[in-house]
């Protein structure tokens, strides 16, 4: 099928249509340009929710109870969960045979894991341009799961309308991680599981972290306990995020982030392509062999590119000369 | 400093220049080529060890000790602490000043916490870098911590010659973690804080994962107890450590990741430079007010670089003309 026709029966939601194109994105062909940019023409309507924290807080349980509320108010929910699972072999392993069991038989709910496939960077690229896919197709929300607090994850949070940190009640160790984490990315704190004991001590904690921050009390993410298993806590975080997502598609500083993050992903893929895997592999082979080191190897390779096409571009003059001669 | 003179003085062992130098490439200037090229022409003897796990299971701790078993056997060790903290502030709150503590005065260890800085791919590359300079000052050893299982993680896990992967006995939620996360890319596993419940069981639950796997039986990576608290099981896992070390140097696979990851980061980090950011800020105002999309504005970006050199070229070349007819 031609991209561009691809791209009418996402925007008509096509189920199977959207998860053609996911697969398109996720291969991470630069080809892809006829699919996207049209999907990007229809995009910018839903709203990026951004869900991260370690495992074992109930994040998948969680998304489920969101999806659930947004459902009830008649919204259509995607789900992109990110699993940074094997790179070499790009299989996703988690959630998708569970989760999609909650919402199955429900068109209004779209599950997908991602995995990472090819270079560093690859992901968050993948990851951006899925939304792109799922926003075209008429979701309102988005949710964007990951793991972890990688510099991945961070670059992933960074470009939602609202980034949500989940942590649960423990020894201390979850609240350190937040703070080495994304803490300043994060819109929303969450304390899941807040039935047991040392979640109002949780809370506290996260509030003395936050006041540290310089940022006016008012400004200061808000922190929501909830508890997954029961639903209890899952409406007001709802609600904390739809108003702040509102609230920043207006203000378009994560759109912007967005906009700059996909950008920069689409100009690395096209520019790594046109340098071409052979040109690569011997590079490294160099390398490898002792007889050249990386730096100059980068330095000689962007060189030799232009290089090359300058000499094109003077033989075509040179050919047209000739001709205008003749 | 001219780079050329630094490089000499990271050679000899400096301290001081040492520092200087990760500097240099934390920032990650594409003109340290000077500096970078003697260097990586020195390097290449360490062995360099990647050690992961989330928070909370002793990681710092257990490089302690490692480090403590290195230096009884007389080698040089380099700690790089990557920190996923801070993406705008660029801070490194973790261990050094902890760390620091434990080997005060120890000329032969050299720790050093970094923080991804700027763009996605920006901290894999710097740590690499940091690699080659700590090589190159006659480090033995090198240990790459992380924390996570993020993509940058894996990705920084993967040009390690051996990694190890740090779990502690617990819920089950660290082996999912783990399942879900870097276990293809693992050479070791070690499940710390041995002295828990449940330590023998997180090892059958590690030992049963891997024997799905397809590889064959001594293949599979080993699972070490260890109580860095007390030193229990180190000396063991040290033995492990440095026999797959040795071995991944000869085998050369892992290197020639390393080659391949810092290439690729050397040419995006310069290609993205060339293109120039008042270039990519005006695209992403095209693409926020809805005149242009991220594909096809880095479509042209790509090829009106190349074609203004063309033009470069095609003037040059009329220049020419114009002299020969003159």
């Amino acid at each position: 099928m031609r991209y561009e026709d691809l791209a009418e029966r996402v925007v008509a939601g096509e189920h199977r249509a959207i998860a053609r194109a996911i697969s398109v994105v996720e291969d991470g062909t630069t080809e892809a340009a006829p699919l996207l940019g049209p999907l990007f023409g229809c995009a910018g309507r839903a709203r990026v929710v951004g869900l991260t924290g370690p495992p074992g807080v109930g994040k998948s349980t969680l998304v489920d109870r969101l999806t659930a509320e947004w459902r009830g108010a008649g919204q259509r929910v995607g789900i992109i969960a990110v699993d940074p699972t094997s790179p070499f072999t790009g299989g996703a392993v988690l959630g998708d045979r569970v989760r999609m069991q909650a919402h199955a038989g429900d068109s209004g709910v779209y599950v997908r894991s991602m995995a990472t496939r090819g270079h560093l960077g690859g992901l968050a690229r993948a990851t951006g341009d899925a939304v792109v896919v799922l926003d075209a197709a008429g979701h309102d929300v988005i949710v964007i799961e990951t793991v972890g607090v990688g510099q991945g994850e961070v670059e992933i949070a960074r470009t939602a309308d609202v980034s949500v940190v989940v942590t649960v009640p423990g020894t201390g160790d979850d609240v350190q991680a937040i703070k080495a984490g994304i803490m300043e990315i994060a819109d929303i704190f969450v304390v899941n599981k807040a039935d047991r004991e040392g979640a109002d001590r949780a809370v506290a904690e996260i509030e003395a972290m936050l006041a540290l921050q310089e940022s006016p009390s008012e400004d200061r993410p808000p922190v929501c306990k909830t508890q997954a298993s029961t639903g209890a806590g899952v409406a007001p975080l709802v609600a904390e995020i739809d108003a702040l997502a509102r609230g920043a598609r207006h203000r378009g500083g994560r759109r912007r982030e967005r906009a700059r993050s996909r950008l920069r992903a689409a100009l690395t893929d096209r520019f790594l392509d046109a340098v071409g895997d052979a040109t690569i592999d011997a590079a490294v082979e160099r390398i490898v062999d002792g007889s050249a080191d990386p730096y100059r190897e980068a330095d000689g390779i962007l060189e030799r590119a232009l290089a090359a096409r300058r000499g094109a571009a003077a033989a075509a003059a040179g050919r047209g000369a000739g001709a205008s001669d003749g």
